[in-house]
């Protein structure tokens, strides 16, 4: 019986020939990931489990992306627990404000997860690295306490939903439509602790923005993981990063999934999803007549430098409409400094955006853009749960980049189209 | 008797003919400032007085500087106060996100304050429009609210103090060194209530930014108000950003001073003001060795464009240690977008600095780089009292933007002569 690739390379990172879904596992982690909000917590239960060393400075990766620059005193007490930790550990990834950036979309950038690695990170959002072939799923702190301390996590194996992508995408429509797509019409339990693996034809014309953007969301349809095999595309982004041996691997053919799902993406238009759940979607021609306060370009969602470049394309020679805060927020520096040096920013500052130094920052209520109650945005993240970006009584649109800039320019909610 | 600059455009806004110190006025104000830390009580009492509509929509200025990109809930929900009020109210100047920057860089900027005014502004570093040849001073929010009702404030009339500035400025001597030392001189509360007015040989080799920032700091030797006479440095300044007449105002020569103080700039090296006043100076060279935690080169007092090349011309080709962060805040869009075009943000970005959209952020320990307990920061904005820019046990260092840069790249307080 043949394996899913994400079977493939959980057996590879145990002492197991082979494996199947529901089996409970002992495997070795790749990369163990934590953040300004969820490190201290592991940091304090790694001091408690008597951690003295971490198993390897290499593969503990500590990233102050949430809160940074320090929005305040309880957070800069967070960063500082992070900061004192990662010199005392002489950890080889952590970076320090100036250099940091949003964490999945880091990682990838500096190559510090590859194909086939199997990482944990205490954060929800961790399944992005998916796109590059990886096994990469969110842990609680306590998780990545005990993988921080012996190299190793517990897993059940998942179950493997595939979706079968034909067609070619229509106009504006890019990853993020389709996961916004595919999460409304399984909704935010329809893949729980299942993993997605993205495969069919379509697949081959997915930038790996677009492959991040949606093994990002897996998450949001409750799924372990999302996964793509690698390809040419992926090699092409992973050889120039890569400064270590790494492993490609692909589903079987005799593979076993729990569910394959079909989607003619020729049928999708650009999504958003209303509020409060991501799977609460419809496409742009539905939206109706929707009044907003602010757009917030960025996030590990649809922060690099694809993505801007569509918001770019948008807003060039446009102005945000004077009832709307614009806000880009590149994800790292390394997509800060492309954009300035391509004439982003011009375009940006021109259509009256504040561009942030890169952070999660407003995605989940932590500062650079939040929402008063009434307050109505139009945001290229992930989540827009109630109170997500700030007031419970406030509301959080999810859409592409594209639909977001022309939405700030018209001042409602609007796909690129309608503009003239 | 003739009258001091401070004298003479008080009288000039009120009917009388002459005035002196000591003298209770009432005096119609051009331009009445708010923030989104006061305007919003402002509001609140403007309403309870029965305010319906503001004096004149042209004249009272209301700017989200403090606290924006929205730092949290409570700072969107006054930003939404002073939001709706500017639309209702229909304010001419008042500058949304993406537009906005620093109150105090921006005014001037954009021509708001010209030579002549009489401002008032429910901050404390109004004062800083004084380098225009204007009478800028800080009131409380229900001295504003008054302003926005009537077009009127009450004052005393200040005597003056006179500094004579002689001699040529030192390497790396700026303003910020001067206004330092001349607090250091004479105390916190050297100038109470009292003009500081700025004159001799000196002042026509210094820039406008220079000229900004001594004005900017006047209220830190409790000074209400400082004040330059305009010459041709303030023309060229002043004359392509006027949409209106303004006059220009000198002290007469047989004009009165409480005091006049005289100081060979030539004897001053770069300042640092130490824990926890702005008086606590000392040169350079006696500062020791002190390690810090974090940058901040920004702010209404040296988050000009010339504070940028400063920073740029002692940050190039270097990095901030490992052990700093490094965080370069613009004053406003228009600095932004010269130091991007100037390249500035390209050796900021090689320095290892995160460089962050207009905000007054940490300054004032609201966002954007607060401090931990224990943490050290040098700072080029103009108040180090206890946990200024965050915990209580936290030290801000206050310098001009070529020690600033030069301490990061160090990781200690240095000026920039100790880089080789």
């Amino acid at each position: 019986m043949g394996m899913t690739i994400t079977e493939k390379i959980l057996c590879r990172h145990t002492g197991l020939d082979e494996l199947h879904p529901g089996m409970l596992i002992n495997a070795k982690v790749d990369i163990a990931l934590g953040n300004d909000v969820t490190a201290p917590l592991a940091i304090e239960e790694f001091r408690k489990a008597g951690g003295k060393k971490v198993f390897d400075e290499d593969k503990v990766v500590l990233i102050p992306d949430h809160f940074t620059p320090n929005k305040d005193i309880n957070s800069a007490a967070q960063c500082k627990i992070m900061r004192d930790f990662a010199r005392e550990q002489e950890i080889t990834h952590y970076y320090e404000v100036g250099e940091v950036g949003v964490e999945h979309a880091l990682l990838p950038e500096k190559g510090i997860v590859l194909p086939g690695d199997l990482v944990i990170g205490a954060d929800s959002h961790t399944c992005t690295y998916g796109a590059l072939g990886a096994f990469a799923t969110g842990v609680g702190s306590t998780d990545l306490a005990a993988a921080m301390l012996t190299g190793e996590a517990w897993f059940k194996v998942p179950e493997t939903i595939k979706f079968v992508l034909s067609g070619s995408l229509n106009p504006w429509v890019s990853g993020k439509d389709l996961i916004l797509y595919i999460i409304g019409q399984i909704g935010v339990d329809g893949a729980l602790y299942r993993a997605m693996e993205f495969t069919g034809e379509t697949v081959a014309s997915l930038t790996m923005a677009d492959r991040f953007t949606i093994a990002n969301m897996a998450i949001e349809a409750g799924g372990k993981n999302g996964i793509f095999a690698p390809d040419d595309i992926t090699e092409a982004y992973v050889q120039p990063r890569a400064k270590r041996p790494y492993t490609v691997y692909a589903s079987d053919a005799d593979a076993s999934y729990a569910q394959v799902m079909e989607i003619d993406v020729g049928r999708i238009e650009p999504q958003v999803a209303f509020p409060h759940l991501p799977s609460n979607t419809r496409g742009i021609s539905e939206v109706g007549h929707v009044p907003i306060d602010q757009v917030v370009i960025g996030s590990c969602t649809n922060g690099r430098i694809e993505d801007l470049r569509t918001a770019a394309a948008v807003l060039k020679g446009r102005r945000a409409d004077p009832r709307v805060r614009l806000i880009v927020i590149p994800a790292t520096q390394e997509v800060y400094r492309a954009a300035m040096k391509e004439g982003l920013f011009d375009i940006f500052l021109d259509a009256h955006a504040a561009v942030s130094t890169p952070t999660c920052g407003p995605c989940l209520g932590g500062h650079m853009g939040i929402l008063a109650a009434g307050e109505r945005a139009v945001a290229t993240t992930n989540r827009n749960f109630v109170g997500r970006m700030g007031h419970p009584r406030s509301e959080v649109y999810l859409s592409n980049p594209a639909v977001a800039a022309a939405s700030a320019v018209l001042g409602r909610i609007a796909g690129p189209d309608e503009l003239t």
